[in-house]
């Protein structure tokens, strides 16, 4: 069997009873039921992962940055040069990215994977897995082969399944690309059915006339592949790093590690992940709701509620980092709060 | 002159260079223009603050619970026992309660405080500030002297001082009181001219017809008290861990250190602060958006913009708490991000 086929066939779903005893706590600690709000839902959906009441606390968060280039760059979809993805590649190599500096802050180890970029990096921080040198343009044609989808998506699997290997118990989505909110939003609007207008963002920042062509482009390239299956969708306007981060999402689920879902790149993944493994999708954390609108339908179609909403647009997993302290402020209250019978306090 | 008086006059508007700077620098840094969203906001009032650019990172957060007792509780307006505040603050002094659990999550002191429980705590844990054994019913007369809420606000600048005094880089404010929505919400209602019917919420979960009865409490009260001077305002319907609180914030702004504050019985204490100091807001930080209708009603009276919006309304200080790795992270990224230049990145 493939890597992928392994993987598809250990994803279970969470636990009910894990759940169940999670809610039950949830109402013996020492505050007013619910007061906790949706800290105390994360410390339930945490204990359901790991099927376990309290759930462990998230020691080693570990963030996969998957990088690629996308040949619909040459539509004129961003104005930022494709080069810049190899630059901000080195750069997060070289520890001066926001992600990097987010995930010092908050303990996590940052591994940066070249699954799809279109030169050298130019730096021995890379963990190289290259697939492709970029995608073809996705306005002309599939932007990947099959070949090139699967091998992206065991690139995220191994990765995954390495760093839960070396002591990782909280995954973490992370991806840089210049481009790559236009195949995102195009998978957005594919695989839940709505139209380019309401998923398609201004990325990295653009004007009015290229946010109308990007929209276009979006539209076109969407149509094309409404019905289709998953993994034809993913390779009709994917990108490399949105095929890697689809694998590396259905690994945590398979690993049964909470996995931290960022903003639009990764919940794009997650549409093509959830349309292979339904059961997977309650093994995600949504870490934030990001400002660019195909983000937040999603997130709606996956059933995630955002832990963030501070207005982030940047990628790089920088929204699903700073959610790490919360997702072990959750499982650390199930953990170690004292019930009312224990406190000596009286209840209402 | 008294300590309150010292500490008002040592209060000065945030630097408007730092904050420039700040604003510049954000720029710089290798992410698209504002990616970073209320982060990079966060980063610049940091940088205001403390009157640099990059501003230090916070690495010794400490969190104040000031504790107090209600007169008012005895109307009914809480299902609680008044004798749960005591339990309480001596389940914080073990280490017991939520905001102990995040706390030590976050790597943040927790310092409890009782500047007016009724009974005795029973726990060596809790600083012994009591200045009285809970306030006079508020819809009977005034809750406190004037010589009460002065003593109670210096007990709030004295732990302040104290905690920075120590080394806290970083202020939080906290608070444990049964019954102390109810003088929270005639604070806003009468410090911000807004009705009871909007302020007043259900605080730790109360039905419908407590709701009614703690809203006309919360009318009458704020309508005797509409147009007097803030220190009137909080003697006639506030509390003495209010007092303190008001004390605590303004500390914070007097010695230039950020405060993070919490839910509802902070914000009530801050529209108190600021309108004995104007200056002192900008030395805040609103930590989230209690599910309290009163808090936003104040937070919008201040102009703070929260962090986090996740439906709590436990205060003890957990809202704000969640926040302080937000803070951090902020900080890092003036600190510690490549600049374009730097990092050899091309811009758009």
């Amino acid at each position: 069997m493939s890597l992928l086929t392994t993987t598809l066939s250990s994803i279970r779903a969470t636990s009910q009873a894990a759940a169940q005893a999670a809610l039950e706590r949830q109402l013996a600690l020492t505050k007013p039921p619910g007061s906790l709000g949706a800290l105390e839902d994360l410390g339930v959906r945490l204990s359901a992962v790991a099927g376990a009441c309290p759930p462990p606390i998230p020691a080693r968060p570990a963030v996969a940055v998957f990088a690629g280039d996308h040949g619909v760059h040459a539509r004129g979809v961003t104005p930022w040069p494709q080069e810049v993805t190899a630059q901000m590649v080195a750069n997060m190599a070289e520890g001066g990215a926001a992600v990097n500096a987010l995930a010092r802050q908050v303990g996590a180890s940052v591994t940066v994977v070249d699954v799809g970029v279109a030169g050298p990096c130019g730096s021995d921080g890379v963990l190289d897995c290259n697939v492709a040198r970029g995608t073809a343009d996705l306005s002309a044609g599939p932007a990947m082969t099959r070949g090139e989808v699967l091998a992206a998506i065991e690139v995220g699997i191994s990765v995954a399944d390495d760093l839960v290997d070396g002591g990782a118990d909280l995954l973490v989505t992370g991806d840089m690309g210049i481009a790559n909110t236009t195949p995102a939003a195009a998978l957005v609007a594919a695989l839940t059915g709505t139209t380019a207008e309401v998923v398609t963002g201004r990325g990295t920042g653009i004007d009015d006339a290229t946010l109308a062509l990007k929209t276009q482009v979006v539209a076109e390239a969407a149509d094309r592949l409404r019905g289709a299956e998953p993994l034809d969708v993913l390779a009709g306007v994917g990108g490399l790093e949105h095929a890697a981060l689809a694998g590396f999402l259905l690994a945590g689920a398979a690993r049964r590690v909470p996995v931290l879902v960022d903003g639009l790149i990764a919940v794009s993944a997650a549409l093509v992940a959830a349309a292979l493994a339904p059961d997977a999708a309650d093994h995600w954390v949504a870490g934030h709701r990001s400002a660019e609108p195909g983000a937040s339908v999603g997130l709606d179609h996956l059933g995630l509620v955002p832990l963030l909403d501070m207005g982030l647009r940047l990628g790089e997993g920088s929204g699903a980092v700073l959610a790490i302290p919360l997702v072990q402020c959750a499982a650390r209250v199930l953990d170690e709060m004292a019930t009312f019978d224990a406190a000596g306090v009286t209840e209402k």
